[in-house]
C-alpha cells in the first residue's frame, strides 16, 4: 500500500550528482539519444490512442518545432538523459505525429502507466515552479536556473532559490464507529461527493499539530491520537500529501462555513457502499487520490 | 514521543478565520493588550537572566523604539493578540529592561520552556519567508503582506504567495543489529559527531521515495521498509523534519564525498553509550533534534 500511489514508482534516477556539472548537463542536451517531454500549459504530450504514452521527442525534434526554452533535467534511466521542456508558445498542432496531443494532466495520470504518472508528477511540479519564478523573491531581479533546474540563481543578490514542495495533511478521523468526511467549498462540488479533511501545512507545527488544527478549524472536532498511513506527491501544482488516520476526542461537528460546504459522520457500511461506487447518495474519491485508500483501509478496520 | 519534540506544543490558536478580516488586524496591531516578540537578525528577545522567557512588547513599547516594520500575527492565547516583529534595524540595546537581550535562537530553544520554544519556531519561520519575499518571484515587482502575514500579495501582476515550510525525511537504517549514521559535509564537522542521513524532499516524491533516494546518494545503502516515528518543525529557516526508521537490503557503503564527510555502521552497545554521553569517541545530537530520539527508539529496540 505505502509505495503503490498514483504519482509513485518513478523509474528515473534524479542524477544529483551528475546534474552539478554544467558543461555535462550542456552535453547532455545536445546529445542525440536524449529525450524531451513537452508540457503546454503544464499538460504533457501524449502518444498514442488505443495504449496512451508519453511522448518523448529528441533535441531535433525542438530545434525543428522552434521549442527554445530551456529544458529541466529529469534524471536518467539505463543511462538515458530525459528532459521536461516547456513548450506553451507552441500554436496548434506538433506535427511530429498524428496520434500526439496535450493531455489534461490529471486525466493524463489516470490513463497512462503508473511509472510514467509519476514521471508527469515530477515534470509538471518542476515546470510549474520555474515558470512562477523567473524572479528574485529577495530582490526583484532575473534568476537563472542551474543544475538542470534543481535551483535557480539571482545574479543580482547571490540569493539561491529552490525548488518548492507544500505538505498537506489529508486525514480520516474516526469516532469507533463512524468517519468524519467533507466538502470543501474550494473544489467542484459535485452532489454527494465528500472527502477526507485536508489542509496545508504552517510553519512551524508537526504533522500531528496540524492534523489537529485543521480538523479543529474545518469540523470542530477536538482529535487525540495521529496515525501516519502513507505518502502521496500530488502535482497540483506541487503538495506532498501526508495521509493519516486520526482518533475523535469529541463528535459535536461545528464547520468553518468559508472554507466547508458540509462536514459529516458516516458509518462503516455506508462507506463500504461508496467505496464500491453502489451506494446511492454518497460519493468519495477514486483510487488516483490517498483519499480514497485513507478512507478505504478505514472501512477494513485497517487504520 | 510523537508531540514531545522542542518547537512542537505551540499554545497559540492561529485565527485561521479573525486573520482574513483586514479591520481586525490592524485594531489588532494599536490595542494595549497586544503582545510583541521582536527579532533581531532572526533572533527572539529574551527576558530574565535566570528562568528565561519571551520578553514580549506593547504597541507603545514598539512606537517608542521606533520599531515600525509590519508585524505578523502569530495568533491568540486566552484572547490575546500575539504578533511577530522585525527589529534588525534597530541598534544597541532596547532599553525597556536591563535583562533584555536578543538570544542566538537555537540556543534560545534550548532555555526556553516547551511551549515558548514552539513559539519562536512558528514566528522566526514567518519573518524569515517575509524577509525573503518581498518581491513576486512571478513578475519581479514588490508584494504585500495579507492575513497577518499568511500571504503576500502583487499588486502589479495579482500572484498570491504563501509561507513555504520544506519536507526533510530524517532516516535511522538498521540492518538489525547496527545503524548508519553520518557526518554530513554541510554542518559543523566536530570530531565524533554523526547523525541520522537526513535531506530535503525533492518535487514528485513520497516519504518512503525520499528516504531511499537520499539514503542511496549519501551511502549507497539499498532501502526495503520505511517506517514513520515522528516529525519536528525546525525553523532554519522553515523545515518540518519527517523522522523514520528504514530497514537496509544492504551493507557495503558507498558514501558521497562532495556531501558526506563519513557514513558508518554502528553497533546498539557505542549508540547507548553515546547517547548517555558516554562514548570516548562517538557523539549524537542532543534532544532539541529529532535525530536523538530516532536514535535512541533504535537503540532501546523499538524502531
Amino acid at each position: 500500500m505505502n509505495d503503490s500511489h498514483i504519482f509513485t514508482g518513478n523509474p528515473l534516477d534524479r542524477g544529483e550528482r551528475e546534474r552539478r556539472d554544467e558543461d555535462w548537463l550542456r552535453a547532455q542536451e545536445k546529445a542525440g539519444t536524449s529525450r524531451f517531454l513537452p508540457f503546454k500549459n503544464l499538460d504533457p504530450l501524449l502518444a498514442g490512442e488505443t495504449d496512451p504514452e508519453l511522448a518523448w521527442l529528441t533535441a531535433d525534434d525542438l530545434d525543428r518545432l522552434g521549442i527554445d526554452a530551456t529544458p529541466v533535467f529529469l534524471g536518467r534511466i539505463d543511462g538515458t538523459s530525459h528532459f521536461a521542456v516547456d513548450a506553451s508558445g507552441l500554436e496548434g498542432a506538433l506535427g511530429v505525429n498524428e496520434s500526439h496531443r496535450f493531455e489534461e494532466a490529471r486525466a493524463a495520470a489516470t490513463i497512462l502507466s503508473h511509472p510514467e504518472a509519476a514521471i508527469v508528477a515530477q515534470a509538471r511540479a518542476q515546470l510549474d515552479w520555474h515558470l512562477r519564478h523567473g524572479f528574485c523573491s529577495v530582490c526583484g531581479q532575473p534568476t537563472e536556473p542551474l543544475r538542470g533546474g534543481q535551483m535557480r540563481k539571482c545574479p543580482a543578490c547571490g540569493a539561491s532559490h529552490f525548488p518548492r514542495t507544500d505538505p498537506v495533511v489529508i486525514v480520516v478521523v474516526s469516532d469507533g464507529e463512524r468517519c468524519l468526511l467533507g466538502q470543501s467549498r474550494g473544489r467542484l462540488n459535485r452532489l454527494g461527493w465528500y472527502s477526507a479533511l485536508a489542509g496545508f501545512m504552517d510553519q512551524g507545527e508537526s504533522i500531528e499539530e496540524a492534523v489537529r488544527r485543521e480538523v479543529g478549524e474545518e469540523a470542530g472536532i477536538e482529535v487525540g491520537a495521529v496515525r501516519y498511513h502513507s505518502s502521496q506527491p500530488w502535482p497540483f501544482p506541487s503538495s506532498l500529501m501526508i495521509g493519516c488516520h486520526a482518533d475523535a476526542l469529541t463528535t459535536a461537528i461545528n464547520r468553518d462555513d468559508e472554507e466547508m460546504a458540509d462536514v459529516r459522520w458516516f458509518d462503516r457500511e455506508t462507506v463500504r457502499l461508496a467505496l464500491a461506487g453502489q451506494h446511492p447518495e454518497l460519493r468519495v474519491p477514486g483510487p488516483i487520490a490517498i483519499a480514497h485508500h485513507l478512507i478505504k483501509a478505514w472501512a477494513l478496520g485497517d487504520a
